[in-house]
């Protein structure tokens, strides 16, 4: 079976290649050529767009960063949708909206092509082992027989549900990430403002019941004040944020806290965090602190005029 | 009638000299006797402490800056109730939260004398025009007696009931402001934002149904950017909001809204902005933008390694 | 100059006899034929499709209820674009989001055909008085060469800029609305969770510096509890909010108050309020009270069991 | 070594056995005589008041409800602190603010007795089986001294700092608890209204990297909707964030998702779920749902004569 792969950043071509172990033949596409060449070298086809590779491939993945540039690559002038094969399956492994990830499964069924939409966790460590967790939404038919080839990348393989369910799921997971590092981060700076250690506050939050696991891997970063090279940028966080807002707006389900978070995480982009690890949340909170001298409310009322009415309050 | 004034700021010196213009006689402490001067020279007797001046009064005003300044004046170590003299009354004009106030009630009837908690809203101007507005909790039967004193040195005397309801009403009164204050900055960063002049939404917005009046008082502060001196320090709003959502726990009622402004005002004042006037929120929420490059989403799916777990999801 | 009219409900009847009044010779398209009656008796040409419409008016006006039915009458099967004009102008005074209606001038444009987007604020009353607000979006020479058409049904017109402004700052006002009636609520229940009495609060606040001149509006309903039929549904403020949302996060503006007004409202839509008017959250906030019997903290630790670990911690 | 221990309840009871069962001689005050009865079986004095405690004990061991419960027994007419000892040291290890604790050593000191404050987390059955945790605040040589006795009921001995410092951090940690209690109820909510079937959302959430752990101990009550009895509280809980965000308003800190938190609790309580397990607030989101008819938006333009002014818009 010849596989298409399109999107070869950091991630896709550690899939792709573990595909290639696999033994599987590849045809590869890529914005710029040069990230495809080790594939190349190991016996891969290059195509020269999204439609030659079509015509090449039984099945076709896609791992992009954002649904522009899938949709680019699916409907664009040199779409592959523009060329469907019979028979033909899309994986779309990139991470989208659950309504975009719909929509594509309705494009792709009206030119008689398969969808399945699997958005995918997991660092570039993890998809060199191929040890990706694969999020699946799509019919439970087709997940079942493309399973083989999400295990030549990941060894976790939830199927989610129908089209859209796989991306609703990861959206769910990303919204508890940044509300539990958001609360973290409250919870530290609190603890130092009133005296205690960040050492004792790690040993005693950390590895306790009420801090989410991941948080440990921040440590680090927090200690060292070191937010970059990100490993997840907080303006992405704050996009899944948005994106779980807007999807609660559309289901009727109120997210009271979760808006919260998109808000502060909104601050501290525009203070200028935007491209640091969404850890650095907890630098914002600490950093920004009143140097003036604050006398606290003990304040002489005697200067205290005030009005904020200019006198109208007194004119009625 | 002799009177006792406590408390000589820029209001209370106004307040005592109206009182004085009606023909009361007055005797007067501060902590510093330099601001008393004035008002000595008009006939007004100094006493060299609260408990000193309470040997000569029958009434005693008190405007103060905080309920500590309240408490050691009233009740220290030459606090005026520690000398009630028969058929007195105190006056308090100060800022301070309900629950103090009906505390310092109870205090004074312990000792045979009556109260009334009277917090005051106006400006220095009104305040020398005899134009505040004053809040009254305290007995009705003292409210009545004692509204020709007030009306020395205001012109809307509003009684609100028992002891402490002066003080609550002046709390939403606040809170109002700081919410709609708030609340309208973030609409016309928003509307900016979008491309409509700042101009245009002044004209559109001051003026119709849905903005608080006082907020045409705050344009000049914010087409110039100039929030120093401030009318009324963002740091004693935010205090102003923290007293109400202390207030609604004990009361049981809930408010996101007062909540959330409450903690916007606090990164504001963790930015420097506490002793600005509360009208440079909109400049906190405007001014604080992202410089860094942003590629708003648009980032390549390849350098997502997004996973902050550090491997742990799939150790699973 | 032949006028077409599509959308005849009871803001469009009113405001399409305006333009009859002033002499215009109206085409008018409605999805029951019903409401077009009076149009017609009084010698307005009836149409049969959005189509059949387009090929009579120099000028055609919309006055729908939501995106879709302004997408469906525009470019539906028999949407009036697939038939334009040369020179034809098209007025929508739909309330829209504002990248909708940037999206609608592009469609007319590529077309030849002229687009203003002018939501409109007021009451049936005022549609009838042709008081109306018009927020003009377009081109400055279309909304200089039209003001005359809507100062038959308006007499306030403002020019917000291009395409989408009049959106834009119709949002705005929105959010303001929604934000006051929120803070209101929150002060009016905190106060009288306190013991001040709902009239005394109505009579300190509304008309004060503080309080939103609308607000007074909503004082009889707020006494008689009575919330239907609504003036402004809730739900459809909260979706104004989150309309307000969702361009701040395009724009990169911070707005947690408005986000958590949003939150608060959709509460009140899940408890079964969303049809009735908006200022319905006040009672929403002030009914929902517990009724068990509450220890208020008073409780004792003798039966406090609190580990919400189930015994984890201490397994370290 | 005589003790003294007063607070039978629940925990109290089985701490006193601990130390008991180690051979320490007890001597014992509750409120009420029959709780106390089995330690005596088993050799420990019954004391008729705190006072008459304070003569017999070095050690005095309190377990109480609330912080007025503490002072009561310490400052009350019978308080043991009247009764001060030489060398005696108190060790609380109820569950109290910050300064409350540190108000408490300064009393204590004032009357040369030593001072720990100890807060306990864990169950009952924890209790029974000495496997409490100590957040320990106070002097280090006291903290070092007594671990002793502390290890007869706790197998985590966390020393904190000074006095006040061991409830500081168990304010974090129930901090830490509560909003991510609330923020995995919305996640768990969305996922629902997405179509996510509940089951999947707990088998790919719980022991994933963004659940604290305590949240899979709550499973069973949420698939059961059974949230009572409780094993915490959510009235204790949203009593805990008020504490955090106080605490943090007195340190200067920023908490708006806490304030959010604290806020979703408190409309939880009013609607009568106070009582319930702080998980309820999953119920508590997930009920509330809007049943009347929604036509979510598409309504009809024609009915909407949205005007929240009564006409003043236009007057201008």
């Amino acid at each position: 079976m010849k596989i298409g792969f399109i999107g070869l950043g950091i991630m896709g071509t550690r899939m792709a290649a573990n595909l290639q172990k696999h033994g599987h033949s590849l045809v590869v596409f890529n914005r710029t050529r040069e990230k495809a060449e080790p594939l190349v070298a190991e016996g891969a086809t290059w195509a020269d767009s999204p439609a030659a590779l079509a015509l090449q491939a039984e099945v076709i993945f896609t791992m992009l960063a954002h649904p522009d540039a899938v949709e680019e690559a699916a409907l664009g002038e040199d779409g592959f949708l523009r060329y469907p094969q019979p028979g033909q399956m899309w994986i779309d492994c990139s991470t989208v909206n659950p309504s975009f990830s719909r929509k594509m499964a309705v494009e792709a069924k009206a030119r008689g092509v398969g969808f399945l939409g699997t958005p995918v966790t997991g660092s570039k460590g993890q998809a060199e082992l191929a040890k990706l967790t694969f999020w699946v939404g799509g019919e439970t038919s087709d997940a079942e027989r493309y399973r083989p080839l999400l295990e030549c990348m990941g060894n976790r393989i939830i199927y989610c549900g129908g089209p859209g369910m796989g991306a609703s799921l990861k959206m769910v997971m990303n919204q508890l990430l940044g509300t539990a590092m958001a609360a973290f981060a409250e919870g530290l700076v609190l603890g130092e403002s009133l005296g205690l250690s960040r050492e004792l506050l790690f040993e005693a939050i950390l590895g306790g019941p009420g801090a989410a696991p991941f948080l440990a891997s921040k440590r680090e970063r927090i200690e060292s004040g070191n937010y970059e090279p990100a490993d997840f940028p907080l303006r992405w966080l704050q996009k899944d944020l948005h994106l779980a807002a807007v999807s609660a707006y559309e289901a009727g389900a109120a997210m009271p806290l979760t808006n919260a978070a998109k808000e502060l995480y909104r601050l501290a982009i525009r203070d200028g965090r935007g491209s640091e690890d969404f850890s650095a949340i907890y630098d914002y909170l600490a950093r920004n602190q009143d140097v003036k001298p604050s006398n606290n409310g003990h304040h002489d009322q005697s200067d205290r005029s005030n009005d904020p009415t200019g006198g109208r309050l007194c004119a009625r």
